[in-house]
């Protein structure tokens, strides 16, 4: 297999996709599907993989230069400590800042709450040529939303209408939607949080909330089931992607993007001046 | 010497700075000041400083979280082709992309235009604990501004005062701010056109505005002279960095930033609770 596939013993876009079916409870968190190799060769996979989500991304953003609509949106969501943030560093890291539309997004602000909660998500929506990457979203309306009891049961199940709605908008307005669970499991949860309490450097990344939320962890579990079941569309698919190799999630992520690029194809646009004549222009000076 | 500085026979912190009675003029494109090495000790010096302006930034990051205030604010002018895409890419995309504020100003929106022109720049001053990085600025204003005639001279010069206040509340306020100025010669810039035109990939990377501007430069070189005379300030600093050889920009600019970073000597912040007792709650669950 040439390129980047010959990493690959299959197709992990196929492989990680939610399909009719799927049960989270049976997911294995630190299985490393459709990859059979070493840590060290998934890093030198991703070295390589780099070069070609770069240079993908260098033709989609020059292709919206001249007028091609499209974007791609990566939506992760997952537990504590699963690795969002590795994912955005070495994955989006290779790509040109100006080609990446980052939000983390937070406990809704005063503001926020004041508006409806998919306003403050299209507001971070990324243009054209441009891959969004939302650190948790609109899913978390619908995730902590239902395990804390912030919303009555009914205004949860009319956010599930209004996530599938407007993903089904985006779409069509030429958006790829790529949604990303990290899936840990709850022992590799409990090692990282005890690391980052051992290591004063991390203390930052801690938070008292984070084992309040992990004692609900098997709630949580329900309400991601309930996210795949009702919003695993066919335009906007969830990916769960194993996490407890943390090599093996940045790798499987980068591929994700790899594939929405290579699906939308993206063309340097022709010169929409005279080539010729603007040689002798410069010429001229 | 330790670290990076290795690297360097002179530091370039403060060769590059713009000071009186700076000519711009008199600047060599070519130089690489203060680096007597070739392309490849700059690549792997820029490989190094990497790991350290990241590791910086990790640091300035996690002390915003518990409320220290600061930000850097890196300005990026030039002419056209100098480089200022690959600094961002090669410097920048070492940073995690939440780390980084990055915003390339075009010319003005309607919207923008119905505002005073320093606006929209207000609008994505980066928060604590970020790097900011603007692709063109509010320079422009008073670049092309003057130039093109888009505003009366005393309009100018008034923008002038204002960047001035701007920029000092702005440092006062716990933004480092760090002007860079990369300097192509006109020779230089003619080849990278050229070679611009000569590659149907990078035909989108070219307008023939590009030579209507060539045509002007020494105006423009006389709009930088006076930008640098009026708008160095002790605070907010010009530096103006060669730029014929892409590898010493990247390095230099990668310098200033760990400088600065150096200079803030961010602290990762000390937990806000109790950690022994968080080992405890983890350990029960």
């Amino acid at each position: 297999m040439a390129g980047i596939e010959k990493f690959w013993d299959d197709d992990p876009t196929s492989l990680l996709r939610v399909h009719d079916g799927f049960v989270l409870d049976e997911a294995r968190a630190a299985d490393t599907p459709g990859f059979s190799g070493k840590k060290k060769d998934a890093e030198k996979a991703l070295a390589e993989g780099a070069d070609v989500l770069s240079d993908l991304q260098d033709m989609f953003f020059a292709a919206s230069t001249l007028g091609a609509r499209g974007s791609i949106l990566l939506v992760l969501q997952a537990m504590d400590t699963a690795g969002k943030g590795g994912i955005t560093k070495h994955v989006m890291g290779a790509v040109a800042p100006g080609g990446i539309a980052y939000h983390a997004f937070k406990a809704p602000t005063a503001e926020e709450r004041a508006h409806d909660f998919l306003w403050r998500i299209n507001r971070e929506l990324p243009p054209a040529g441009q891959i969004g990457v939302f650190d948790r979203s609109h899913y978390e309306d619908v995730l902590i939303g239902s395990v804390r009891q912030l919303a009555p049961p009914a205004e949860i199940d009319e956010r599930f209408v209004a996530i599938n709605n407007f993903e089904r908008r985006l779409t069509e307005t030429g958006t790829t939607v790529i949604k990303v669970m990290l899936h840990i499991s709850s022992d590799e949860q409990k090692e990282r949080l005890s690391a980052r309490l051992d290591r004063p450097d991390k203390h930052w990344k801690y938070n008292p909330t984070d084992v309040d939320e992990r004692m609900r962890w098997a709630e949580y579990q329900k309400a991601y089931q309930r996210v795949f079941d009702l919003t695993s569309t066919a335009n906007a698919p969830w990916y769960v992607v194993p996490g407890n190799h943390k090599w093996y999630a940045r790798l499987a992520v980068q591929h994700l993007l790899i594939d929405a690029l290579r699906d939308i194809d993206p063309a340097y646009p022709t010169a929409d001046y005279d080539v010729e004549l603007e040689k002798k222009r410069l010429a001229a000076t």
